[in-house]
C-alpha cells in the first residue's frame, strides 16, 4: 500500500478520485504517450499521512493538483518535468495512497463534500485558466459557455457567473440547459436545434458576446463570431466535435477576435482557483458517485463517461481495501 | 484648397502620402463600405498651417494618424466613430491639405526624410500592435515575420529586431530576403521552395519560435506550429493568400498556441510607436517615390502595388499644384 516517500514527498491517503475523458482515452489506448503500468485518474482528494516538504499537517484534508511541474508562466508549462497525474512516471489517484512533492498539495476548502472536492482538480483548473487567464472574462460581460454538462464547461459557467458575467450556455439536452440556468446562466440553447443561433441572438437582446469558452469546435462554431463584440476572445480547451480543427477567417482579423488555446493550468492558477472556490462558496457539480474501487464500479463509471450521460463529474470513492486500478 | 476648419480641427499642408493595398482595393471597389467622393490614402506627413486643438505650432512637421476614434482599448476600437483615413466621412491624404481633430496629430521624428515619414502611419501602426500588443514579442525570443517586402512585414521585422528579438523572414524573392538580412534578420527562406520549412528549421537550430507575425495565411501556415514553443503566439493582420481562412487544430490547443487577430491600432499605440521609432532611429523602407500628385504618377504607383513589385512603401510627394485624387 504505497511506496516509501522520497525526500520532500508527501503521502496522501486518497478518499475519492474523479474521472475525465482523458482516462477513457487512456483506457482505449487513444492517448498520446501512454505508458503501461500507469495508475489512472488525475483528480484526487485525501488525508495527509506524511507531510514531506509540505507545511500542512498529518490528518489534514488536501487537494491534489491534476498536473505537476508548471509553476507560474501564464503562457504555457514552464518546465520539461511537466506532466499530468494518471500517467507514468506520475502517480494516478485511483489508488489507496499517492506520493507527491509536498509543495504540490493544497488544503481542501471546508465547504465541500469529499466527492465535490474530488471533482475539482483537472476540470476546475482547465476552466479557471480558460475563463480568466485566456478569455479575460470580467464582470458584466456577456459570455457563452458551450456544451454544458461536461465537467470543464460546468466549472467555466460557475466561475463566470461568480465573477459577475452574464453567461449563456449550449447543450444538446434540455435537462442540462435547466441545470445551467439553475447555476446562474441567463439562458441556454439546444445546439441541435436549427434555430440555435437565432435563439441565442434573441437571448442576447442588444448585447454582444465578449467571450466564448468552447471545448468542441462543433457545428455552431463558425456562427459565434457574428454574435461577438470587436476585440472578443474565443478560447478552446478541446475540439471533441471537430477532427480537422476550426477555421479562423479574415472576418476574425477585422474584428480583432482572438482564438486562444488552453489546457489545464499552472500551480499559481490552481492556487487562485481554490481561493476563488472558497470565496464564492462554489459547489462543484457531481453527476455520479460510485462507492468503492471495484472493477464493477470502474466499468460503470467509464461507460457513463463514454456515453456522455453525465452532467458534471463522475467520482469514485475509495474504500478501505488496498488496491489500485492499473492498466 | 481645403475647407474651413471646424472648431478644434487642425489643418495640415500635406508634403507626402503613402499608398496601401487598401487603396488599390478601394479603387477596384473591392473594399467594404466604400463611399464615392472619398479622397484616397491613409498615410500622410505635412506642415501644420492651423493648430486647432493641437498644442503643436504652425510650421511644425507632423504625422497624421491612419485612423481616428480609437483611443486606448488594447483589445479593439473603443468608439463607433472609429474609421480609417482615405474613406468618407474621413479625409484622405492624397490632397493638398487635410483637416483633422488637433488631438490626432503628432510631431514627426526628426531623423526621417519626408518620404520615410509618409511611409509610417498605417503599416507602422499595424506592425507595432501586431508585434508588441498582440504577439508580445520580447528580447531574445526567436520570431518569424512572413512576406517581408510588404510594408507591415518590413516594419514588423524592424521593430522586432530593435526590441532585441532574433527575427527570421519569408519571401518569394531572394532580393527581399537579402533586404531583411540587411535590416537585422538572422536569415530567411523562400516560401516557394519546397524545402522552406526544412530550411527554416535549420536556420533556427535548437531554437523554437515564440511568435509568428503573418499577413497572408499562405501555404506554409500549417507548418509554423511545428516550429513553435509551447505558449507561442501567431498574429494575423491579414489573409491575402487564403480566401477561406486558416485552420486552428487540437495540436494548437495542446501546445497553448494562440491565433490572434490584429489590424491598425489605437492612438496610444500610435504614440508609443512614434516614440519607439525615435528611440531606435528606425528608418522606414521606401520602395518607390513619385514626385507630384498627377494621374500618371497615381497610375504607376497603383500598378507597382497591384503587381507586388515593391519592397517597402510606395510614396507620392505632393507638389505645389492644388488638386486631390478623388474617386
Amino acid at each position: 500500500m504505497g511506496t516509501v516517500p522520497k525526500p520532500g514527498e508527501a503521502v496522501i491517503k486518497i478518499q475519492a478520485a474523479a474521472l475525465n475523458h482523458r482516462d477513457v482515452w487512456i483506457l482505449k489506448a487513444l492517448y498520446p504517450g501512454i505508458v503501461e503500468g500507469s495508475i489512472l485518474a488525475a483528480d484526487g482528494v485525501g488525508t495527509l499521512v506524511h507531510s514531506g516538504s509540505s507545511s500542512l499537517k498529518v490528518g489534514q484534508r488536501v487537494l491534489l493538483p491534476p498536473s505537476v511541474g508548471w509553476e507560474s508562466d501564464p503562457r504555457a508549462p514552464d518546465s520539461n518535468r511537466y506532466g499530468a497525474l494518471g500517467m507514468l512516471p506520475l502517480p494516478g489517484t485511483l489508488a489507496d495512497t499517492v506520493n507527491i512533492d509536498g509543495k504540490e498539495i493544497f488544503p481542501c476548502p471546508e465547504h465541500l463534500s469529499t466527492p465535490e472536492a474530488a471533482a475539482i482538480p483537472l476540470a476546475g483548473l482547465t476552466a479557471f485558466r480558460a475563463v480568466f487567464t485566456k478569455s479575460e472574462i470580467q464582470k458584466d460581460q456577456h459570455v457563452l459557455v458551450t456544451g454544458v454538462g461536461g465537467g470543464v464547461a460546468l466549472f467555466a459557467l460557475q466561475f463566470a457567473v461568480a465573477a459577475g458575467a452574464n453567461v449563456y450556455a449550449t447543450s444538446s439536452s434540455e435537462e442540462k440547459i435547466k441545470l445551467a440556468v439553475s447555476l446562474g446562466a441567463k439562458g441556454g440553447v439546444n445546439y441541435k436545434d436549427p434555430d440555435a443561433i437565432y435563439n441565442l441572438n434573441k437571448l442576447l437582446g442588444n448585447n454582444q458576446l465578449s467571450a466564448v469558452v468552447d471545448g468542441s469546435g462543433g457545428e455552431l462554431f463558425d456562427h459565434y463570431l457574428g454574435l461577438m463584440k470587436r476585440g472578443g476572445i474565443i478560447t478552446q480547451y478541446g475540439q471533441t466535435a471537430s477532427r480537422k480543427g476550426v477555421t479562423f477567417t479574415m472576418k476574425s482579423v477585422m474584428k480583432h477576435v482572438d482564438l486562444r488555446a488552453s489546457t489545464m493550468g499552472s500551480r499559481v492558477e490552481f492556487k487562485q482557483m481554490i481561493k476563488f472556490i472558497e470565496k464564492h462558496k462554489i459547489k462543484p457539480i457531481v453527476s455520479h458517485v460510485f462507492n468503492g474501487l471495484t472493477q464493477e464500479n470502474m466499468d460503470k463509471a467509464i461507460s457513463v463517461l463514454d456515453a456522455g450521460q453525465q452532467a458534471g463529474k463522475v467520482v469514485i470513492e475509495i474504500d478501505e481495501t488496498p488496491r489500485s486500478s492499473k492498466l
